[in-house]
């Protein structure tokens, strides 16, 4: 089942194919559940893989020690945070992203295309790029397929993503199509980009086609037709509710080479993740870990817990025994959140990150053994027993 | 030289000595300048020691085993943030301060004082005790010598300082006097209360008396005759010129009794803490280098960095090669502080603990070798080539 994704690409001949240092290997399926080993020029990345998100160059709150330690084999870096500051050129010229954040596993970097529509005050979409104020200082900028690809490889990214045009859901179905074919011509001038640059590394295509499957299956069919090293699923976790996003993906997966991993972005709870795997996808990415730990809560194996709960405050227990959160109380992590420490939300987006890397090991060996739907429904009805509502149904912020 | 400072307390008969794990050696001296080794129930620590900050319970923004990695032997929790909050008796009934936050070395507790004058919105100070608004909540609440004691035994403290009326200087002179007076007869109240109580550990006097030297010295021979663990200075670093400090320092000092140890409260930067060894103080605490790693400044042994300053936005040498900072460039360091990212303030707060344990480690090893003078003058003279203005004259906050 060993492919080379970059080397076997067939359609280009053998000088102009690109010098890359990125593999997949598929090791188990257990239904539509799949293990599997991406090999980057950093080290090796066991799939199902769950991405920390460091936005800025940074996992918030947690030393990029500990995001080892939690397990973690890759992170995520947003191409337009990092563009705007410290700017990608600095990047390059202090050793590149490994070397500017001490970081030296493999690193994915977006394309910038979310950012620019969640983030930027103003942007306007052409043929040629998308036009966008900076949210930092005003400064008007564009970002083209080339650029982001260029703007990728000075990073110094193990994989990075070609520019797409992400539509927040609901949509009008001609503006989802229309958006979807843009990104699938912005597709092949960043895969020709990619081709043009010296670097080593991956390119991955982006799925578009809001939640229309029919759209979904026609980007998953033209990009395999274009040739990446690998292909995510976009413009998801962006409104829609769970069943829509898991129709989409149930669609979308097997329209994608079964030798390439499969990327849904900006996904998103325990539940989630192991919906969508059960769906065929191998990677992932979110801020929840962080982003919940820095608001007092705790993602465990029995649900999620909000420590701002007065019922914590005399609890001796920790989180989990397991889930490497040093074994603080919950009293005491209550006393921190409540008291706006900082070491609170150090604590608990450590301990989600390690529940986080937990989990996809625990998902990993359930695929490799057969058993992952039972260990999926297991989970799930582990999951209910938090003292907050589940957060199956809250998508990916 | 050696003084079990709790057991050779003659004035009291044998059955009434209080039951400690607490004594103090003079290891060696030279000038004025003093090392030693306390010793707790949860540990040694060699002195001149630093103690870094957990207000309420925790050093803002590190974890506690990075404090101790950091060579922290010794740290010190606030009082009265942690009777309001989580309450003293709830930490008690979760096996006391040191189980509570996971930190097993050794913990000195203010008495609360200093945060009641400081923070607290309304104050009313009394023979009884001082009376005062909580400035979570609003409560009424009140602090006398005994419930000072009482909190700090809950606690768990290794060593528990007495109530004190500390004054903002510039002061009247009579006010001065007044509270140097209470603070008095607040000690001997606070010795009995901490005498019927079967914890161990130490108590302090704290010597008051403002900017008045004579008031100082009778502060210091009334709090000796009445016999305590250690002897503090307070009401310093309160508003008054280094100059002031100094000279306070420098005659209160010889008036402590030279087997006890002595604990200047609330100091300070790196040139204040080496000029007041040089006049015989062997304890300090300061906020400043988890403050200063918040706002982006970096102690280093060659001066203070500001790292939101542009011109590190390029530079790739890390804060110290020596200083534990785990070798993150200034420039990243840099760009954290910029964006904002907590990981900016971990790394820098980090690196300011691992600063000043290193500093007080060099103090230590110079006073042994009898050679304090010259690392005193040398270390003044490196502080001064930070890229801004030298700390010597701020006051610790």
């Amino acid at each position: 089942m060993a492919t080379r994704a970059c080397c076997s690409d067939k359609k280009l001949p053998v000088n102009k194919q690109m010098t890359c240092n990125f593999s997949f290997k598929l090791t188990a399926t257990d239904g539509a559940a799949r293990t599997g080993k991406i090999t980057t020029a950093h080290g090796i990345v066991p799939t199902p893989a769950f991405m920390p998100v460091g936005t800025q160059g940074a996992i918030k709150g947690v030393h990029h020690d500990d995001v080892r330690a939690a397990g973690a084999d890759i992170i995520l870096a947003n191409t337009y945070h990092l563009m705007l500051r410290p700017t990608a050129e600095r990047v390059a010229a202090l050793g590149g992203l490994h070397e500017f954040m001490h970081w030296p596993l493999p690193i994915l970097t977006d394309s910038g295309g979310y950012q620019v529509m969640s983030l930027a005050p103003l942007r306007k979409v052409a043929e040629t790029g998308v036009t966008f104020r900076s949210h930092l200082d005003g400064a008007m900028l564009e970002l083209t397929p080339e650029r982001a690809v260029e703007v990728q490889i000075l990073l110094g990214a193990d994989i990075a993503m070609q520019l797409d045009e992400c539509v927040r859901l609901p949509a009008e179905p001609a503006d989802i199509a229309r958006a979807m074919r843009l990104s699938l011509r912005w597709a092949e001038r960043g895969k020709r980009a990619f081709e043009k640059a010296p670097a080593g590394g991956a390119l991955f295509g982006i799925v578009q086609g809001g939640d229309d499957e029919r759209l979904r299956e026609e980007s998953a069919r033209a990009l395999t037709t274009l040739g990446f090293h690998g292909y995510a699923i976009g413009g998801l976790a962006v409104g829609e509710s769970e069943d829509v996003m898991l129709r989409v993906v149930a669609a979308t997966a097997p329209a994608l080479p079964a030798d390439h991993p499969r990327y849904l972005m900006g996904v998103g709870t325990p539940s989630d993740i192991l919906k969508a795997i059960a769906r065929g996808i191998d990677m992932f990415d979110c801020v929840l870990p962080t982003r919940n730990g820095r608001h007092g809560l705790a993602f465990t194996r029995f649900g999620p817990i909000n420590l701002r709960n007065a019922r914590h405050a005399d609890d001796p227990r920790p989180l989990d025994p397991d889930a490497g959160d040093r074994g603080y109380s919950r009293a005491y992590l209550h006393h921190l959140v409540k008291a706006n420490e900082m070491l609170g939300a150090i604590l608990l987006s450590q301990a989600n990150v390690g529940y986080y890397q937990g989990l996809m090991q625990g998902i990993r060996a359930a695929i490799a053994a057969g058993e992952f739907e039972d260990f999926r429904c297991r989970t799930l009805e582990q999951l209910s027993q938090g003292d907050i509502a589940p957060l199956s149904d809250v998508a990916c912020p």
